[in-house]
């Protein structure tokens, strides 16, 4: 197929907003049509903002013509785009890697599935079958990963080519691999009120499932992200939130790890506490549950909660 | 029965930690037992504070040696015991009404079932066989309530009788339904960083179980609870947390509203912005999600998310 356009829009999710919501996508899809002489399915819409506000329709057209008249004359940059885009972001979010360029945004109501996060992957690659499931595989990257525990009512990821060069599936998968760990560690990187990059790791589950289940349900426990926003080694809130997923478990052989630091090991482990105090002064910092029970790993990044993430979340739509 | 004893203690959660937390437990039980002239099985323990440290053993033995030597001489007094099993409560929590008295400590992990929370109950009320039911039930009201969403380790709620009055059943659930009712609002009042008092309220749900699960899952939000916290009418994050719980819904039929007034019913509903912003401004303020699929009805009380929480958290254990 050809012709494709994509509409990109911040500050306005068009989510709970009803029918009226869907005329106004669609509404968006015809006009975008029209000034770029595609036909109305092949545009597609990516909206993040506030839930329940009606798109800023007649202001969206406006931008629209303005961009058709100055396109060729003006052409705007990828990073125009990708600045373009960003809600609560800090930081511009671009990667490149091999055959593969991408931009996103999202920064808080990140969790899966799959986070308030639009991502845009732009190849050349020519995209044979296989390699629609090494996508999903590779981009599954993005539904490890929570900043607050909020589902969103708003996500993609798009991977658009322009079909132009032949690659090896294994190039594929490694090129996208390297662009999507990218922008997950970027958008983990720009949490909002983030002091800390957490590491939650998952080892011995029965299966992945249970592992990511586990690890998700430990992303999200305001206790543990408090602690590490304090640099406190408060090991008996890992093990409280591991004993209050729905996840079976043996309390006697299980472990816990803090900074790769053994703390308990079916009962508490003396460790070197200046030690691991040290090492929780760093930016990156990172907990491991072992359950000892299979052979079930999920790794999954995660943020501290810090009285920063409140003031942000508490002002946004004031 | 007669002769009980029951040694509570704060700061210490004897949880996780393993079979000499366990020995622990029995050992003061075993030491109570001799000092008070009971029998083992006779004494209740009650702990609660950080998880995975041992319990100071030998400094609450001098305590209980203490309290025997001096008990007769100088009694202590009710408000004494409610004032020593604070950790970080802020107020003391007593209730009394009719033949009960009760007092309770918690602020932080609470969150069903059944939260940080300790509660002692006394009353001269015989206890008759089918008060065990009324008790279970009235009891309930403090699985209604969240601070944090995080589920506790170490809860109870002791009811000690000295079996010297008959009473009706009903005036037993009336009075009991009172000082649970009281020491539920306490706790919540006294919630960590509390600034708001949130009633959750969900009817319309197919039925209680599914009700009760959507309040509570939504009585956990990062976001809803910031939003209330920052005063702000963001009826989006209740309806995006709505959809992303496992209740089944139909969102063309559904309604929210905030401190009583409408703001969404199948799509959002105009509303005067600047009488609901006072309304937010109060401190006890309430939202309610109509499912409009059933009878199905639950009130769960909460609180909003503070700068204050994440400040008390970070440095609990440091």
């Amino acid at each position: 197929p050809s012709g494709y356009a994509l509409v990109a829009n911040s500050k306005c999710a068009n989510a709970a907003t009803g029918k009226r919501g869907f005329r106004d996508a669609l509404d968006i899809c015809a006009f975008t049509a029209r000034s770029f002489g595609v036909k109305t399915d092949e545009v597609l819409v990516a909206s993040t903002g506030v839930i329940g506000a009606f798109l800023p329709v007649a202001k969206m057209k406006k931008g629209i013509s303005d961009l058709r008249e100055n396109f060729l004359k003006n052409p705007c940059s990828p990073t125009d785009f990708a600045d373009s885009i960003m809600t609560t972001d800090t930081v511009r979010k671009i990667s490149s890697f091999g055959n593969f360029w991408a931009c996103a945004k999202g920064s808080g109501m990140i969790n899966p599935d799959m986070a308030t996060f639009l991502c845009f992957i732009l190849t050349d690659a020519r995209l044979a079958p296989g390699m629609k499931k090494i996508f999903r595989e590779e981009a599954d990257v993005f539904n490890r990963m929570s900043v607050d525990g909020e589902m969103s009512t708003n996500d993609s990821v798009f991977l658009i080519s322009s079909m132009k060069k032949t690659i090896s599936e294994s190039r594929f998968r490694k090129d996208l691999a390297a662009v999507c760990g990218e922008i997950a560690a970027k958008i983990i990187s720009d949490g909002e009120g983030r002091k800390k990059i957490i590491e939650v790791h998952v080892t011995g589950a029965r299966s992945e499932a249970e592992a990511r289940q586990l690890a998700d349900f430990l992303a999200a426990s305001p206790l543990i992200k408090t602690a590490f926003n304090g640099e406190s080694p408060n090991w008996g809130r890992i093990l409280s939130r591991t004993g209050a997923s729905r996840v079976s478990m043996n309390t006697e052989k299980l472990s816990v790890y803090i900074c790769g630091t053994p703390v308990y090991r079916g009962g508490p482990l003396r460790f070197n506490d200046k030690n691991l105090r040290g090492l929780l002064r760093k930016q990156e910092v990172s907990f491991k549950v072992d359950l000892a029970a299979g052979g079930g790993e999920c790794v999954f990044a995660t943020t501290d909660f810090s009285e920063e993430y409140v003031k942000i979340n508490a002002g946004y739509l004031s």
